[in-house]
C-alpha cells in the first residue's frame, strides 16, 4: 500500500501530497499555533506542485508575512481565511448558508470560502434567527432549492431545529461561540444542537465553518453527480 | 418582628404557621426524601387549622400512606401532587401551559396544579413543540390570550425561544428531563432557555413545574388585580 | 401572514422593523462582536424611522465611533448602555432593583436603563446583600410596594432566596459573573438562584442585567394595566 | 399557510399528519417516557391512514403491550425499534454502517432498522474498530462502494477519524455510551467526532442511531436522485 | 519513628491501631463498598483493643450482619452509624446542628453522633432554612451560646450564609446532596458555600456529616481546653 | 431589631457600621471590580470611624491611588492587600501556615495578613509539599505547636492530607490556582481536598487566603480564650 | 500488509487471530455490554485455537453461562475476571501493587490477574493510604524491590503522588470510583494523579485495574529483558 | 529518620538537596508563576553544587533575567526550557516521539529536552496524525524500535491508540491543548488517551512534555539496564 514516499517531509511536517488521489482533495493549511516561517514552507511544497491552497484560522501577522512571499493571495478578513487559485474551479450545485445573527458571520464566512474552494455555488441568508421568526418564513421557499443546508448559530443554538422542521433537505448545524454567560463560548448551541428533536440534522464543532463548509460541498458534489 | 412563635415545632420540622400572613400564602409539602409519618405530622399541623393543602413530588407509597388517613385527598398521578381542599378556590385570569412533547405533560400537569390550587385559570397546550411548528402557529392567537405563558421542553427545549418570538406576554420556561445522551437530563434545555436571544423569558429549574405554576399565578393575580 | 416584507435587508443584517407591531417594543442592538459599521447601519434604519433606539453591551471604542454620527445619544458607562429617545417615554408603575455588592452595579444598571427605557420607575436598593442582612431589613417595606423585584448578585446568589422568603411579589433573579475560584463567572449564583427553595423566583441569564429589565418591565406595565 | 388542520389532536398529542407532504416522510413515535396507552393512540392515528409506522427506544413492556393489538409490528430487540409496513419501501442506493466493537451494535441497529425503513441499502461492517486496524483496512475497498457512512464507536470513538483519512465519502459519526471511568457515558467519544482533524465527519448525538440513520438515508437518497 | 508495628495486618487492611498516640482518636470504619466479612474482621481488632468503635455509611445489611456477632453495639438508622461504647465518654462543650429542611435530618444525624462519640454536647436545630427566615432569628440568641456551629443545607445551601452573618463563632458547613435537577446531587449547595460572602465560614464534602462532626468536635473541645 | 440605622448609606455601599458590635470584627473591604473613588468612599467612612482597616484583592493601580489619599496606609504586594492600623492590635495563640509550594506563597501571605490584622501569631511554613516529604516532617513537631493549621497547595493539592494524617490539631485547606491543563485553575486541588481520607479538615474557596485567615484566627482567638 | 485474512469473522465480531504476531499477546474479552452468547462465541474461537483466555469485567449471570460449556475457566470474585489457561505463563520480575484502602481492592485485583496472565510476578501492598503514612513507610523499601510499581486509590487519590515522591522507579496510578460527594466517581482521584508534582507517574483511566496490569506488565518483562 | 538537613532552606523555597540519593536525579524548577529573583535564588543552589540543572515553562523574561547572570545557559524557546550542563549527560537506549501535527512541537520538544537532560536518546516522528496515516505506516517498522514511545496529540487525540494498536511496546500518551471549540483545551484529547480501546497506554496531563519525557526516560533507562 506505500510503494514510494506519499508525503514531503520538511521536517517539521510531512506534507500529504498523495491527498488528491486518495481523498479527492488537496490538504488545507490550518495556521493556529504555527509560525509564520512553518505556514511558508507548507504553502510552498503545495505552490510549487501547482495546486490551489487554503489556509484557515489566519492571524492578521500571519497574512502580513505571507504577502511579501505571494503576491497574489487573497484574504477574507471576516472569514480569517487565505486563497490561492492557480487551477480554475468548477463549481457545481448549491448550498445554501443561513445565520442567526450578525455575530454569526465570521463563521459563516469561513464555511463559504470552503465551499467555494472545493467546488460549490453557494447562497448566504444571514440574520434569520427566530427571535423574528417572519425574516426565515420569508425566505424559506427560497432556501428550500439547495441540495444542502449549512445553518449557524450561538447562543441558544435553535435555528437549525427550526429550519429542519420546515424543509426536507439535509442540515449541517454550526454552533457559534457567540453569546456570554451560560453559552460557555457555544457549548450551549452545540447541545441545543445535538439533541434537537427534528429530523435531518448533523452538527460540527463550535464555530467551524471548515468543516461545514467541507462536507456540505462533498454531499453538494456527489447529489450535482460530480 | 418576632413576638409571639410564629411557627409549629414538631421536632423534625418548624411549620410555618405564619406564611399566609406574610407571603400571602400556605406553605407546601415537598415530599422528595421524607418519610411518609414525617409528611403526615406535618399535613396535620396544616389539615387541623382548616387550610387547603399542596403535596409535591408525592411518590406512590406516600400516597397510600397518606390516603389512610385522609379519604378525601386528590391525586394526581402524572403531576406527582396531592390536594386536600378545605376552603373554595377562586380562580382568576388565566396561565397557558404549552408543552414541546407528550413527555413533558408530567412537568406540565404539576406546574398545571400548583396554578390552580394558588387561583388562576389555567388553558393547556400539549405537544406543539417546533419539530411541526404549524402546530403552534395554528393556537397561537388563542395562547396570546393569557396573562403569562408557561412554556415546557427537553430535549433542545427551542419552544419557549420561539413562543417569545411570537408574542408580548411574558413566558417562564421549563426545561425538563426529557431526552438522552447530550440532554444531559435538562442541562441542554436549561441553557437553551437562558441564553435565548428572544426577549422576555425568565426560567426555573429542570422540572420544576410547580415553581413555574406558582410564580405564573403569581404574576396572573397581580394582572388581575387580585 | 407574511403579506409584505416586515424588515429592511442591509446585507448582514435583516432589521426588524415589524416588532412594534407584534411585539409591541422595538428591537433593541446587541453591540458584542458586531463592527462598528455594522452597529451604525442598523442604527440608522431605526433612527430614519423616528424610534427610540436601545444599545446593549457596548464597548468605549463602539460608543465614540457612534458618537461622531449622532451628537445626542445618551451612554451610561456603568450599564454600558446607549439610548436614544426621539419620543417621550411615559413611565408607569414601580420596579426595584437590588443588589448584594457593590460589584453588580453594572448589571444593575443595564437592568435600570432598560426597564426605564420600556417605560417603567424604578427605585434602586444597591449593596443590601445578606452578609449584614440588616441593611435588606431596613429597607424590606419600602421595597414592598414595587409590582416586581430585581434581585442582583454574584458569588454564593443568596439574595434573591432571602428576598423572596419575605415577600409576596415576583423575584426576577440575575446571577453576576462577580466572585473568583468555584464562583465560576456565575455559575455558582445562577445554580444557587435554580434551586431557591424560596417560591415566586425566576431567573435569567448570567450578567443579564438587560432581560431581566425586560421583563420586569413587561409584568410591571401589565399589572399597571398600560 | 394553515387552511385547515395538519395535525390530529388526540389530546396528550397533537399528530403531525401533514408531513409527509412538509418533510417527505411521516412521524416516527419516539417511546422513551410514554405510557403504553398513549403510543398506542398515537400508533392508531397512523395506523388508520394506512401509513408505514417507526417506533424507536421502545421498551419490552410497550413492545409487549403494543403487541396485543397489532400483531403484525415487527420488532427488533437489538434496535429496540418496532416497524409497521403497510406500504413496500423501494430500497435505493447504499449506506455503510461500521461499529468499532460488539458493544456498539445496539446503536448500529437502531440506524440500520432506520435507513431501511425510509428507504436506503444497508451494508453492516461491525467490529472493525482501530485497536486491530487490519480489519478495518482489509474492508475499506468494499466500504469506499457506498454513498455515506454511519461510523459508531464508544470509548474513545476515533473509528470515524480514521475512516474519514482514508475515503472520500461523507462520514456521519454516532458515539455510544459504551465504556466506563472518563468515558462519561458517551461524551469522550463525541468530543473525539467533534474534534477529528480529518474532513468530511458530521456527527450526532450520544446513541442517536435513529438520527445517523435518518440522515444517512436523506443524503443517499438525493446522492441516487430518489 | 517505627520501632514497633504500629498497625495490625489482617490481608485486606492494614487496622491502624497507633491513632489514639498520634491523633488522640482511633479509627473510624467507613463501611461503604466493605464486605460484612470484612468490617465484621476490622472492627474485632477495636473490639478486643477495648476501644470504643464508630461505623459510618453502614448500610442495613451489613447491620443486621454485625448484629449477629455482637449484641451490644447501637444502630442509628437515619445516620446510617453504628456505635459500640466500651469506655465511657465524657462530654465537654457544646456545639449547634442546624439544618435548612427536614431532608437534611440523615447528614445532621451523623454528625450528631459523631461529635458525640468523640466528646462534645450537642444541641440540634432542624428546619430552620431562610425560605422562613423568623425561624432561625426566633433562635439565633441560642444559637450563638455554642462554640461552634454546623449548618447543613441542600438546593441553594444558603443557611451558612445567613447563619455567618449574624453571629461570631466559627461556622462548618455541610452542602447536602437533597435536592433535583441544577442542584447537581449537591453540587449547587457545595458551591454556594464556598462562595459565601460571609466571614467565618469553612466547608467539608457533600453530606459529610462525619467530617463535619469529627471537625467540630475537634475545635471544640480545644476551645473547652480538653 | 432595627432600632436606628446600623449603617452608613453612600449611594453606591451600605457601609455596616454596626459590625464590630454583631461579629466582633470591623467589614474589610473586597477591592475586585470596585472603582478606586468607590474603594475611597468607603475607606473614608471606616477611616473617619478610627478603625483599623484591611482591604483584599487590591490591584497596584487601585494601591497608587488610595496612597494619593492616605500615605500611612500599608501595601503587601505578594498579598494584595493593604493595611491602615489605627489602633494597636494586640496578637493572641499561633497559627501555622503551609504552602506546598513557592508558588502559592500569594495566598499564603494574604492569610498571614488576615489573621496578624484580626489578632493571631502566626509562623509560616513555605514549601513543604509532598514531591520531597522530608521537609514537612522535619517541620512537623514545630508545627504541632499551633492552635490551628492552614494548607495551602496548588496542583494534586495533597498536603493537607499529609499534614492531617500526622497531627491532631484542626487544619484549614486552600486549594490555589497553581498549575495547568487539568489543575483546572484550583478545582483538582479543590477536589482533593474536599475528598481527603485524613480527619480534621475544613476547606474554603479556591485562592481564598482571606477566608483561611479569618477562621484560622476566629477559632485561635476563642481556643485562647480571646 | 493483509495477504491472508487475519481474524476470523463471527458475525458480530471479528475475532483478532494475528495478535501474538502483531502485539505479541492475544486479545483479551471485554465482557461488559455483551450478551453471554456473544462471549460464548468469542471464547470458542480463542479456546480452540488452544490460546490462554482472559476475560474482564465479567458479571455474575456471564460467569454462570459460561461455566455451563467450559468447566475450567478460573473465575475471582473480587477483580471480575474470567481465565482459562492452556499453557502454563512463565512468570518473571516483580510488579508491586498498592492501593490506599480496603475498597480499592476489585481495582487492585483486576490488576493482579492481569499482570500474572501476561507473565509478571506480583507482591501485594494492600491499604497503605496515607492518612495513616506509618504503614506506607514501614513497607516502603519492601516496595522499591520491584520493577514498576501500581499505585491505587479512590478519594482524594494522593497514594500514587506520596509513593513517587519516595522511589526512583516508574509508578503507574489508577484512580478508583471509590468515594462520595465531589470525588465524582473517580475524577476528582484521576485530577489528583495527572496533576501529581512528583516526577514519575503516568495514569490510566478510572478503575482501569486491567490497563495498568497490561503496561506494567509490558514494562517488567522488558526490564527482565523478556 | 532525617538525621542531618537533606534540604537547604532559602525563606521561600526549601531546595530539596537530598534528591538524587533519594529518586536518583536532581529537582527541576518549574518557572510558571514565579519572580525571576526567586528563580535565580534557587538555581544558585543547584549551581554551586556543580549539579546538572532543567528548568520548564521558562518565560522569555525569566530566560533574559537569568542569562544576565549565567551566560552559558542553554535556551530552547520551542520547549521553554533552559538547561545548564556541569556534567557530561551519558545517553542510553532509544525512545520515539510521535506528534500527530506540527502544533503540537512544543510540548515534544519539552519532552526530548526532558529526556536527553536525565540520559536518553530520542529519535522524533512530527506530523504523523492519523488525517494521513499512511505517513505514520511508512515509519512505523522504525519506530518499533524504541523501548518506549511518547505519542502527542492534540484535538481528538486518537494518535496513541493507533500505534498502541501497531506496536508492542509501553506508550506514554500526551494530550495538547491544541485545538479550539470543543477541544476544552486539551480535554477532549485528554479523554480520548484515558478511554482508548488499544492496550498498552498510560498518560499524563494536558501539555505535560516534561513529565512524559521523565516517565520514558526513567524506563528507558531500566530496560537498558542503566
Amino acid at each position: 500500500m506505500m510503494a514510494n514516499k506519499m508525503y514531503k517531509d520538511i521536517g517539521y511536517a510531512k506534507v500529504d501530497t498523495s491527498r488528491q488521489l486518495r481523498k479527492g482533495y488537496l490538504e488545507t493549511i490550518y495556521c493556529e499555533g504555527k509560525e509564520p516561517e512553518e505556514i511558508l514552507g507548507i504553502f510552498k511544497v503545495f505552490y510549487s506542485n501547482k495546486n490551489n491552497v487554503l489556509l484557515t484560522r489566519v492571524k492578521h501577522f500571519q497574512y502580513e508575512f505571507l504577502k511579501k512571499h505571494f503576491k497574489d493571495i487573497e484574504y477574507n478578513k471576516k472569514a480569517r481565511t487565505i486563497t490561492m487559485i492557480q487551477n480554475k474551479i468548477e463549481k457545481k450545485g448549491e448550498i445554501a448558508i443561513c445565520t442567526a445573527g450578525t455575530s454569526d458571520i465570521g463563521v459563516a464566512e469561513e464555511a463559504f470560502v470552503t465551499a467555494e474552494f472545493f467546488g460549490s455555488n453557494v447562497k448566504k441568508y444571514y440574520d434569520v434567527g427566530i427571535a423574528g421568526i417572519h425574516r426565515l418564513l420569508d425566505k424559506i421557499e427560497e432556501i428550500k432549492k439547495a441540495n444542502i443546508i449549512i445553518a449557524i448559530a450561538g447562543m441558544e443554538g435553535a435555528l437549525p431545529s427550526v429550519i429542519a422542521g420546515l424543509v426536507d433537505i439535509p442540515v449541517i448545524a454550526v454552533p457559534t461561540s457567540v453569546g456570554y454567560g451560560t453559552s460557555f463560548r457555544g457549548i450551549s448551541a452545540l447541545m441545543t444542537m445535538l439533541n434537537s428533536c427534528a429530523e435531518g440534522i448533523t452538527v460540527v464543532n463550535i464555530d467551524n465553518g471548515f468543516g461545514a463548509g467541507y462536507s456540505a460541498n462533498q454531499i453538494n458534489r456527489k447529489i450535482t453527480g460530480a
